[in-house]
């Protein structure tokens, strides 16, 4: 199954509140296959310690980058792919995620967090809803990512890990890998 | 469509760094169809006000309610339903979700903080991991509830809203309904 490349963007990270939000959607984006995460407001490195931490542990290559403007580098994007804005307000994903699955071009996933730019909302060639109720940037993630990748995104194996979980009907079980 | 009653068991709040992610649990499973959150740790009022002022917004019946003991509490539950643990330690969902929704009892649906006591992994009717990554119970939960409800909870109707929106391609558009 070739699978489209997907990025996600994390807009307006605030340190003295976002930390752990912004890390969740960061672990969100690498345990559902996406390649890496952009973030934009304040420039945070301890995120991309702790999620490179994460990645050096758990495998594969997922990558944390800051970008200072991210209103032009989603309209950048958009000459080589695809950008796709979850919102409360958008369009509901079953309506549109057919069409959306079609197209291999890679996708930049933009997440808000309270006051997104209007002008984002027309940059994006989607803007889509998980449900038209408010909850969270990760959720609507996961979901997303969730039908994007119709499930294969449950399996995926993630290349030079340290740690890999043995699932158990009860406690845990870890093995470690050299 | 029957669906089962499902609650969410938020263990271990903590007012200094959860309250953001503890939202997020509550409005996803608000969003995602669960009949309310029980929350242990820190009693927190300003969570507990927080959610209802949203329902109040934004309708249903969604409930926020806090546990003192929630080992004890999740052992009592079991006498009338289910009890279902989120841990990337447990059995891949695709594997159970099968079994899992052909009962219609009413599931209590647990999800952690850092460090879940063993004894809750004993407790659980079933303990499920929603990958086997480490990321984040906001994307459990809403992974979890999409699985059990199989897309259902896409399309609910909040109940007495003051405030609905209307899908839109591009932009927002809120209404106001008395």
């Amino acid at each position: 199954m070739e699978l489209a490349e997907v990025w996600v963007l994390r807009l307006s990270h605030r340190i003295a509140r976002d930390v752990r939000v912004t890390s969740h959607v960061a672990l969100t984006a690498r345990a559902f296959g996406a390649r890496g995460m952009y973030f934009s407001g304040d420039f945070d490195e301890n995120i991309i310690k702790t999620i490179r931490k994460i990645t050096g542990l758990w495998g594969g290559e997922f990558e944390v980058q800051y970008v200072e403007n991210p209103l032009r580098f989603a309209k950048e994007w958009k000459s080589s792919g695809e950008v796709i804005h979850l919102t409360m307000y958008g369009l509901p994903i079953k309506d549109v995620i057919g069409d959306i699955r079609k197209s291999i071009r890679r996708k930049l996933v933009v997440v808000g967090s309270k006051k997104v730019p209007h002008e984002m909302y027309l940059i994006a060639d989607w803007n889509i809803s998980i449900t038209n109720q408010p909850h969270s940037e990760v959720s609507a993630l996961a979901i997303f990512l969730h039908e994007l990748f119709e499930g294969y995104e449950l399996n995926l194996n993630f290349k030079n890990a340290k740690l890999k979980v043995i699932p158990q009907p009860r406690g845990k079980k870890i093995v470690k890998q050299s």
